[in-house]
């Protein structure tokens, strides 16, 4: 088969096609034909050389897949095979065949194209564990969202509405700020011209936003803070703006303020699996009937990968990155 | 009545007795006639003008009182008439009298004597809650507490122990490393002579602790930061080392931990009454059945409140300093 792939990390120009053996399934894994697969900021810093594969996983970049299954491993559900599937995977994505776990992926309703769907696992699952699990988001809280406009930002945008929160983003243009409003958030904030914290304490009434989902880091973390209510959760999933944060921790104390954040890649499979039980019970029902789809922001032919992530790295994207293997 | 009270913020001499009428106990409040007060760190800091009462709370210091129920409130059980008590109070208990919140107040066993009684309350309520509600500590986990031998220390140190927490404790000599051990501590750390990071990775194998107890804040959060095991939990509850922290939001991440911190006096009369409802019937057995004592340090005469404090500054106490009211 066909995969993308590098030999040294460097720019959106070592992307290569290479010839690997098609994987073999094994316990609890399917294998998956590729239709689609998504483009993460995680698979840009990967090629960078930022963000090596955790042990046992593909040295292929790619973190999310839609296809049909086509051989399914010991213990897996039998009934799988031949099933339209989008998954959560641990690398390989960028491959015409990918193994998943078994209870990592989600069924694809008849009508979902596999575009849409390969869209969706990684910012699905990034967005429900750290913005409901981990920042404990829930009906009458106001969400902020930094990146409203990324694969993430958009993800979060819909989810929380959704589930009845108020959401603030932040977006870096005026056409941003729009594709944001069109999503449902309450308020749009454009960073380059507007103070965020001025807006999110004018907006909230000065009372503040009860979760922020973070992932710019370094000098946001404290303003990310004055935006926060009392007993509000800060959740970070990326640095993109820098690792140190400078933290009042008589501020932590006196709104009782919780940091956190984590990353998804390195986490068990059991953990994987409970997460993708849970969203398909909560979540998955509104992917289905179309409440929420996938912001989709262009696709590129499987040999342009390259290209792809050039994109992503341009920052000029609104939602969604995704790349035709086999297609449809 | 007289109260112990100061004109201006300043050292521990500015402290001097006044005169007050006994107040009278509003709804859901009943009159304690103090018998000991127990003296804390936040009194300290309030005489040195850095921690201003809460609105509507007493500007006499004092957080905690036990003694004998004279006077009962609209709406409180008139069954607590003439019961000896120790509770939990917003301020003003460097007083003859005091007000008490009805669901602030533990019954006391008949063979617990006041000033062992008036020692328990603000350390128990504390740690109770930082601990174990925000710091999520349960059986089999690492307990990390900084201030060993300090009121809240030697009560985290003995509560922990109680319900199976592993636990390490720093000071800053030989002697109160010893009181630390004697009460139950698994390991005992000179922060003078010792590295606690070091010494913390080398008891727990590399693996960390799941909880810090942080009393210090400043430069210390960093280094929390790596003795923290993946998932651990990180409560600041004083900043005696300095409010600002630096922290590497990709370990926050990569660890999934979690910085949380509170203050008590603030929170509202609901809250306090809950958690005085959970540590009654959770954590007062301990104390009823002399499983649990707190350290006490010494008594002081009533008179002798600035010498209380002193104490307290110069940080040679072991446990509990308690001022000696009515007595026994």
């Amino acid at each position: 088969m066909t995969a993308i792939g590098f030999d040294d990390p460097g720019g959106a120009e070592v992307l290569r096609p290479e010839r690997l053996a098609v994987p073999e399934p094994g316990e609890n894994q399917v294998l998956i034909r590729v239709a689609y697969a998504g483009i993460n900021r995680p698979d840009v810093i990967q090629r960078q050389g930022f963000y090596p594969p955790p042990p046992g996983a593909s040295p292929i970049p790619g973190l999310e897949v839609a296809g049909t299954v086509v051989a399914v491993g010991k213990g897996a559900p039998p009934e799988m095979l031949n099933r339209r599937v989008c998954a959560l995977v641990s690398g390989g994505g960028y491959a015409e065949y990918c193994l998943a776990h078994s209870a990592h992926c989600l069924n694809l309703p008849a009508d979902m194209a596999f575009d849409i769907a390969a869209a969706i696992p990684e910012t699905l699952f990034t967005v429900w564990h750290n913005v409901f699990e981990r920042g404990w988001a829930s009906d009458g809280d106001t969400l902020l969202v930094h990146g409203g406009t990324s694969g993430i930002g958009t993800m979060a945008i819909q989810l929380a509405k959704a589930f009845d929160i108020a959401v603030i983003a932040t977006a870096g243009s005026e056409d941003k700020c729009e594709a944001i409003r069109g999503l449902g958030a309450d308020l749009a904030i454009n960073y380059r011209t507007q103070d965020f914290v001025e807006e999110v304490k004018a907006f909230t009434g000065g009372k503040g936003v009860n979760v922020v989902l973070d992932m710019v880091s370094g000098e946001y973390v404290a303003r990310n803070i004055e935006c926060l209510a009392d007993d509000g959760r800060h959740v970070t999933i990326a640095v993109l703006g820098g690792l140190k944060a400078e933290i009042n921790m008589a501020t932590v104390m006196r709104k009782r303020l919780s940091l956190t954040g984590s990353t998804l890649r390195p986490r068990s499979d059991e953990f994987k699996a409970l997460l993708a039980d849970e969203i398909y019970n909560y979540a998955w029902p509104l992917f289905e009937d179309g409440t929420i789809l996938p912001v989709m922001d262009r696709t590129f032919p499987f040999a342009e990968a390259g290209a792809a992530h050039a994109r992503m790295e341009e920052g000029a994207h609104i939602g969604k990155i995704v790349l035709e293997v086999a297609g449809d």
